[in-house]
């Protein structure tokens, strides 16, 4: 019963198996090898266009190389208030960035709504030089809240993004869980919506440590290869980075791992809801947050259940009622059916 | 005849096998699992101290974080011209150290001297606040020349240092051929000697991608790991990394690694020398640096040996005669008798 | 009939007379002239304790040396939401913090709540590595709203600041017009209320550029020295800056030119008022916001009137009616009562 | 007697005059004045072509400031290794510049090479992304040692790293020496010898604080603004920084200030020649570095003579003998011919 994150899981056995496989022989370092190169070139067919590709180890590695490489030191970067990049990075994109500034903005269920993003805009920005300059948006897709960005509310904020001279960053950490709920290509769910780059995660979705910025301009990469080399995130022996990504990607590997977690995620929510324990934000994702009696949540501590109380609707602190708490249960690529089971019997058996 | 780099080779058995083993179950995500707890454990048991860990993906990485948690902005970092650091790293302690300075002294084969060290000082430092500060010694161990400090260099260098005020470090990309050289123990070889932090490299030893940041003074760690996670290396299937280093420390498992590359390299240096081809520098760790004459370095490329041409004995530049390349030959963990043996045949077939 | 800004003033006689009598002769640069010394001991009289001070020619240098000098680079600086550290110093904090966080938190009239305080330390704080630390929290005094912090005040939430292990910052641009206002000693309203590091300015209140950074514990203030020449910001003929400061506090200079300003703050107030233009704040030091008729601001601006319409309410934009707009009137040393009355006469001319 | 610097001397009367006179009524602050318009219109007429001014309080500030504009953070600027960006600025350009390097190449006399610095670009530069990339190469003129770099020198080191996509930077803490030594104009002395950006100093040469950075190509300039005012360097009551510099310009007041200077020092040179005291390095700007025997020098500091021993010919130290001492002598616009005479009298008077 293990849902206190996707990060829990360990590596999906195609990916493992490609890992191991790519062992075979000698191979030169830092990503001029061959089955780098033939990543990359895999990365153009999924997305539909010529891309430029960069792997890196951690998350939090790719968005803050991304957001540092699309913004000045004196710009800003504007993402939901509970964004991964502002709320649990300590700091990476204003590390990386030279010390830009994240300004989150608050939204419902994770998402944001161009109202609130013109709000911001209007509110912060314009007296130069004593004011910073809008230079990103990002959106986390699938959202921390577990909900999922239409299409057309991709481009709209995209739009509003573009229009004012901003570029468009995907948090992507869950893009595979996005990607296989909406039912769309990967193009149609990024740049062909106005996302300029990507955060393209694999981890969270089985692979071991894999991450990979996506420009789909690869103008716009210039100097990336540096900024990468310099934050310390150029793996030597990068074949086993780019194995990780290409068993990933093949055969439509990740959309089925993802859909086995998204799947998982509708299970269990959908058990919870018929015991009257329905979940606070649509599940679009892998991710469920519900609120749960103290007295239900000790018990399934006590029976061994993995999963985190949270604070995350915080901003409507009331929803929460006294002798209850928020708990956040994410599933994964490795997450069974008899797991799920396990754990709804125990919330039934009260 | 693979010499180009111990980036180059893939990954030892007993290495992956943990990596496979690891995989079973989940495991809570940054570092909180029972693996990396028990590893760092080993740390302490190996260094015969206790020590605070961290592990991180690149050799880069290592440095560039150990380095700027030892200097302040305002801080200068002594290292040999040809360090890894100053030369390779695309400016990654720079980076990470607020803009710190790398100041690069010359030392014959790849070593510094306090002689030189102390030329230093007294030239670059001591009019505040218009000059930086001298704040860290860092040593290469071994060298990128393939040479090795004695014991007692380290202690001499380090004692310097100290009487200035200035932590010393140790990168240790290549500690693991070093120890197995100078038949020390790994506490002889580090923090007995004078040595405040290491770098301690598995990577170029055998491992996919791990690397660890030993502080030898626990309470010099503070805030460490909030620098290490804002700077995007906290993985986050931390087992995985965890692994690796367990496995490489196992059984003296790295240092059997090492002591096999190192005795390529004299087998291959022994040769060469045996046909007037002597390295210019002493082979004390899996390096070779040998003057090739320009026929017979082309006659190797056409059959297939790889390995760089390098400029690294620019401080005696006279020394590659018209006519002659200077190559870098590095071996392995995974370099085979038969390897040297066919590369040396070639070389002896003109 | 000049309310744009108090930078819009020049020099106040007294201090100009000190810049041209320190003219005379040569005098050694970067600090080490005997004004300087003198003056440093001028601060420690005028605080009553010994503190180390550091002089800087802007307001924003100031601040941003000393939050910098109060953070680590994961640290974060709680502050008003409309500070001017946060809102008009184009990141300067953040530049010189190595990027640090500013978390802007609400507050009515420009000025911080303990429960606000409290709530977002509750909301962003805690889980480490992943979120960055609170690490200083930045009081305006007086603040952008025109408004003063009673000395319990300032007590009450350096408390909350200290028990958490936070410093205490004061952006003490219009510390003057506070201290006039208080009618307490600089002591009492700053380290003996709980600051910890003040940035005093004189510019505002009548100096040509002269800025003060000081810290009441001068330990605290260790390589700030380096810091501040890193910046850029030791002045060579620092006689200069420092004699702007000596006249600044000589014989209570600087309450005196702060009490002009509050006074003929004081005075539009109470004029406006009485023609039911109230001011939106209390007015507690030299500046007076107050909603006007849009054909009434369009006929002071005709007639050469100088102020600027700000957004500064936007917490509570209901209360700028359609047809109004909100204008900022700052007075100065050098504001006459026939300014005022010149200003009002057109006002009441309608 | 004074020599220690030209920061020693005070406020040449005609710019504090104008400062005087600029305290005149109010201003619009950071710099939308009208003599800041003017002043910025005067640049351009100075250097008989378009020109972006931003002025600042300190050379430091000029020199970090454009090295940062000039180079990303993985670049690197080289300069002479006594160049005071590298040997005195507290690693100032470090800091603007992101993490940036400053590789310091010796030259005699403080002077830069064409042949040295083809040897660095070779010897540190090429393999991208482990290496940094060339971007600036930075002169002094006139040098610290007191030397000037001919028209055609400075063409020739232009042309070198414009060929290797550098951007040419002068700092011009004292370029008043240098034009008013090489006889040529301002253009002739910057841009059409092919310098790019120019940290234009008037600090030295008397004003107060006022130091400014030319654009050459204003679209080069873009945000500059927010650079500046990020770094704390905008200052608010900008007229008085602009009117110290029109005063400096007008009526080739700044040619005039430093042809008294340098005279100052050719005067002081030829005495001291005559008397068995050579300069070391040719006069050419406002400084001589001279030997003197130590008991002479004992003599000449009871005398209360100030000026600086120094170590500034290390390249060199055996021209140093036993029993002298090296040191820098520096004139102003201030000296006086009786000064220069009562020096060389008691120089004289053994």
């Amino acid at each position: 019963m293990e849902f206190a994150s996707d990060n829990a899981a360990g590596v999906a056995p195609a990916i493992l198996d490609a890992l191991v496989r790519a062992n075979a022989g000698c191979a030169i370092a830092y990503g001029h090898d061959a089955l780098t190169r033939r990543l990359e070139r895999r990365f153009s067919e999924v997305f539909e266009r010529d891309v430029a590709v960069f792997l890196v180890g951690t998350g939090t590695a790719a968005n803050a190389l991304a957001l540092a490489h699309l913004s000045p030191p004196w710009g800003a970067v504007l993402c939901h208030s509970e964004a991964h990049a502002i709320a649990h990075e300590c700091g990476a994109p204003e590390f990386f960035g030279g010390g830009l500034r994240l300004v989150g903005i608050e939204g419902e269920a994770g998402k944001l709504q161009p109202r609130a993003i013109a709000a911001a805009l209007e509110r912060h920005f314009g007296l130069r030089p004593h004011q910073i300059l809008p230079a990103v948006l990002s959106l986390t897709q699938a959202s921390e809240c577990g909900t999922v960005y239409q299409i057309d509310e991709i481009a709209a904020l995209a739009g509003l993004a573009h229009e004012r001279g901003m570029a468009v960053h995907m948090d992507g950490a869950r893009f595979a869980n996005a990607v296989a709920r909406l039912g769309a290509t990967p193009a149609e769910a990024s740049w062909r919506a106005g996302v300029d780059v990507l955060s393209f995660g694999a981890t969270k979705g089985g692979a071991l440590a894999a991450e990979a910025v996506v420009f789909f301009d690869p103008v716009r990469a210039d100097a990336m290869a540096e900024r990468r080399k310099r934050g310390g995130h150029l793996v030597s022996k990068h074949r086993f980075i780019a194995a990780q990504f290409e068993a990933f990607l093949a055969n439509d590997q990740w959309l089925k791992l993802a859909a086995n977690a998204n799947r998982m995620a509708d299970r269990l929510a959908t058990h919870l809801a018929s015991v009257k324990l329905p979940p606070i934000w649509p599940v679009e994702a892998n991710i469920v947050f519900v609120r749960l009696p103290q007295a239900l949540h000790e018990r399934l501590q006590d029976a061994g259940a993995h999963y985190y109380v949270t604070h995350t609707d915080r901003t409507a602190p009331a929803i929460v009622p006294s002798g209850y708490v928020l708990v956040r249960l994410v599933t994964s690529f490795a997450t069974t059916e008899s797991s799920i089971d396990k754990f709804v019997a125990l919330v039934k058996s009260t």
